[in-house]
């Protein structure tokens, strides 16, 4: 999990009241975005038709110090922009880019910006720290941000700087302002975008499945250590979809569109409001799957343990109440339900003591004492499905059970869906065609069918039949529409 | 050693002066116990007869920021109380309890309360460190409690707080109200003490055996990083004698009552008064034992290191001089005096090099350079014994030089002592009968054979003659009052 | 590398304008420069004609915080002392001695003062790291001190303070006052000492190889996380010499006797002007050779990136150019060019993607990705030549490298030069006699030849023939001065 640059939260202060803290963080954030609003209106009544306004967000959603909401503030402007560094040499995963992508795509339900990215190389260092992209990465990661529905890349930034602190956060030209290894490859970049832009810019995309993200829990859990990372559980879900290619956008509690979705997924919502656990179950009742982490409910949206039994206000919807948790170190389940590798077979950190009322149980912990309680239940709720997690869970458990839960809504096919390292997204280009693009997030050569109908790759201009084959090179990329 | 909640020692930060930094601690020491005394006054002008003050005495003596003094701030007090939080689930060894139970009952020489402890499980985080007991914990530890001198076991608290920082220190009942597991328990535990209670309450516990306990040595300690941590060394001395079922006291340096000890046990005092010094010279020159550790008597009470031999004060008492300390990884000792386990017959941190002049050597630490020189030797000094212990050994090598002390004063007997896991408590209850609580420390069936006279379980109602056995269930609990 | 008792620099503060941080520090040093001149200036019209100024240099150029330029304080003081405190026990080395006195001898080009040093033990803590030299030792560590140029060798302090902080930073005599251990080898050493004085006192030692320190590069990289620690690398090829008892001064930036030495070593020189370059090149065009470290050249005197090909200013006199740093694990080089264990033929941290202009490859690292860019190369420029090292090293390879080096300067011969743990030292005594000091660092017997002329050994007072041989106890002095 070390290919993320986000930084580790700091955990509670012993002299913190959580309430205050909460209510202290959400008055921040109103500031801020009540400040933004006021300023793009100033901006909006002096500019011209064509210029709009946008905001450089960086990936500080992730962050714990943030002081505002990106969704909140989002609402006044034209375009939302994201401002994302990522991982790069072996190991390059691609996932900054598709979170950062499905995160700010979703503030506006459309189409976004890349304002700031990895040029030559990031970070602070002299020497140390310094990651110049291999050959070819630089590339397939420009064709990501536009696969995941950027209509711009912009880098930071055209040159070096030659003083201050950002010295070393090198540009597409180094210090000495010369072409160089990166530029070229940027040259090519460039031409190839502008050749092929037109039948790819504003392109449509649409997902099946939604992560829920809860700025409130992010907070609530910073300030009373949960013994995992809120954060963490978001990229965690967030990468199994990814892996799998299975698109997905993010809904926040003020959402009104959760039906719009087959599932949603659901890492915690240890802070929530009545509302927003009745708009769940109203979801579950008329039809929705979800996935529901533990924690969820617990807390009422001033931070106040419910009286009610755990988890509040869910307990109906997931068929269980719960009164203790305890902690653990790594701890297999019994049997191995889910069949993955067994040394994947495990939860951590602690589990809720759940019991069933009308839940059937998936999983059980191997405890000599807890073990007679379930860690994962699934429950039947009116015309819906609630899978519920009692415990912090593998990447390769948690990635299972959101495989099964997609398989059962019909968005997963084995035969359709191809797995990292290729990445696949599929769109509507602004033509009406379909559009898939291909991501080689491996140093290999990878021969790939194609599944969809005949459709021409538009960066080798080569015809590719239904059930043809093409090829991917090491960080390749090929962009297919269908006829 | 991780059982344990107490907090590790902050090091000494290199602008101080220790000197100053002692006097300083005295004051606060002393102003905390004045202010307490003055408010105690107040109070007891106006309280009935039969209500009584005490103080909710955390177990901060063994916390380094503390700044006061319970010994003195319980002299105006009726009862002394303990709050008290420990270890649970499996590893669950007891000595928590033990060690506060034993610190509490000594400051005022009689029987206490006990007026926080564990109740569903402790901490902080909203799912992190939660603890609950396993079954049968809860109420082994409410009898050992009583076992060691507890009048009346609170817990904190009754329900589990909906809102603060404390939200998830779960009380008896959880945030929904009902009951649950742990109720079920509490309620058993409670109709079993109510039953018990007259033949038990305020049963009078009496000890041979002292640990001597400095507050001028752990404030010394805390501002002069020495390498080792003086409350450790306390719990490393207590625990040798818990684990050995061997009643031990506590006593302080300003007591006068040293001659009811037959052993006194001192894991250190880097600081002290010449008064004290003569008070343990004049102890062993009349009958006295005692087991004493490193760096003693090196300061007097302002912390100036003494322009005598060293030990300061203790030299002739001990038979040694020295003038070096050298440090050390854990370093094996030359043979193996004490029959231990060779993995263990080890000295760590430093060593002194000692140069006996009237004592005899134990042992020599295996040191190519430094080997000449004895690292525990033993004295005998007017009609007693001193032990003296140049450096900081392993909990085996202390345990062993401790119940080798024990036998020579005549206070083990291999054929009565029980071990743990097995706690084993004598005392003498208000009708003058010997009565004696058994302790089952471990997730096992026990048969324990009953070597005092003929007796009844209170718990069982049932008879065990001399010699005769019964059988302590898991984490179960057996209290023999003798006819 | 733990022998050091020098601390980790701390890292670069994300707030800081790294221009700014250096223009701070060097602000700071000038006024202390300044203050300290006009006290010595006060001073020096009041003091006798027999007194003298001087100041008590703790090693402090090697920490981070210190703020002043002993370079630029030494010009008005008659004498420079260095105040030095190392390591001791199993393992010393008597580098830090070297070090010490290498550096503090380079400020006015002569002999020096110690006015502190390790008498019985060093550090705060009561018992902890106390480490009282092994017999034999502190002698030998007294000569050190001498053979590097000191003509005094003061202790802090005679007895052990009795309050206070430093109460177990241990003078000669420990609390008790009474002669102990170390007395008796400091009565020893003194009486000799005292004896060999005039034959050694104020001998005159040259060097024809510098080291270049930059204190710029210092502060520069302390604000630059650089991915290595300056200091550490100048103790690396420090200690390169130093083993191979290859006699060293230190130079600084604002020197103009670069031509007095065969060789210069740089560890880098981040931070440089152009006039520092220039000088650099001209001493190389002129005959002379050079070892550069990375990152050299890289910013002007006000750190400022160099608009220019890198290294900045240097690219000529190395033959190369590069744009980009990647950073590594530890990487082995492809093959084995200079001959050392495989498991040291390694590079660290990150290395820079050399691309030669005139330069001879020498290493390339062993990098599927990158490994066509070599990482050490060798450059004849005019009638000298430039080793340049586009990396961090370890000790093996870079020892290597400087050796190289030295042998093709001729100042490096296989028959002549002893290794540690022989340190051998030559100089020419006050009557123009040539004499050679053997300190053996290491606690076994060491038989030795002596390669120079018939001479006597003004310890044991006994003749050694040209070849003939002599011995040296543990920890051991021989000084031979030549008939």
């Amino acid at each position: 999990m070390q290919v993320y640059k986000w930084e580790e939260m700091p955990t509670r202060d012993g002299a913190t009241n959580p309430s205050y803290k909460l209510e202290w963080d959400r008055f921040n954030r109103k500031t801020t975005s009540e400040y933004l609003q006021w300023q793009t209106k100033l901006v909006s009544e002096y500019k011209r038709k064509d210029q709009f306004t946008t905001h450089c967000f960086n990936m500080i959603w992730i962050f714990p110090n943030s002081s505002f909401d990106q969704v909140e503030i989002s609402k006044t402007m034209e375009i939302a922009s994201l401002n994302v560094y990522h991982d790069t040499q072996s190991g390059m995963m691609g996932h900054g880019i598709a979170m950062g992508g499905d995160f700010t795509r979703s503030f506006k339900n459309g189409n976004y910006l890349v304002t700031e990215t990895n040029a030559q190389a990031t970070d602070f260092g002299n020497a140390s720290n310094q990651n110049p992209p291999y050959e070819g990465q630089f590339r397939l990661n420009a064709w990501h941000h536009i696969a995941s529905g950027a209509n711009m890349v912009e880098y930071w930034h055209w040159h070096s700087n030659h003083n201050g602190n950002e010295m070393f956060w090198k540009g597409i030209l180094s210090h000495d302002l010369k072409p160089n290894r990166l530029y070229k490859e940027f040259q090519k970049t460039a031409l190839e975008i502008n050749r092929i832009s037109p039948s790819v810019v504003n392109h449509q995309k649409k997902s099946e499945v939604a992560i829920l993200y809860s700025s409130d829990t992010h907070f609530g859990n910073e300030s009373m250590d949960p013994g995992y990372n809120y954060d963490w559980e978001i990229l965690r879900m967030h990468k199994s979809l990814y892996k799998n290619n299975i698109s997905v956008d993010f809904v926040y509690p003020e959402n009104n569109n959760f039906s719009n979705y087959k599932l949603i997924v659901i890492p915690s919502i240890f802070v929530a409001s009545d509302a927003l656990l009745s708009k769940l179950v109203s979801y579950v009742k008329n039809g929705g799957y979800v996935i529901i982490g533990p924690r969820s409910g617990y807390c009422n949206e001033f931070m106040g343990a419910r009286y009610t039994d755990q988890p509040g206000g869910l307990s109906q919807l997931c068929g269980i109440t719960y009164q203790e948790t305890t902690k653990i170190q790594a701890l297999s389940l019994k049997e191995n339900p889910f069949n993955i590798k067994q040394e994947t077979n495990k939860i951590e950190a602690w589990f809720e003591l759940l019991n069933p009322t009308t839940a059937t149980p998936l999983a059980y912990p191997d405890h000599k004492e807890y073990g007679k309680y379930p860690v994962i239940v699934s429950n039947n709720f009116g015309k819906g499905k609630a899978i519920y997690q009692g415990s912090i869970l593998t990447d390769e458990l948690q990635e299972a059970i959101i495989l099964d839960a997609c398989k059962q809504v019909g968005i997963y096919e084995l035969q359709k869906n191809l797995q990292f390292p290729i990445i696949q997204k599929n769109s509507i280009n602004a033509n009406g065609k379909p559009i898939h693009f291909y991501l080689n997030y491996s140093d290999e050569v990878k021969v790939v069918k194609n599944v969809f109908g005949k459709a021409t790759d538009l960066i080798s201009e080569t015809v590719i039949q239904n059930n043809g084959s093409f090829t991917l090179s090491p960080w390749g990329v090929a962009i297919l529409e269908e006829k």
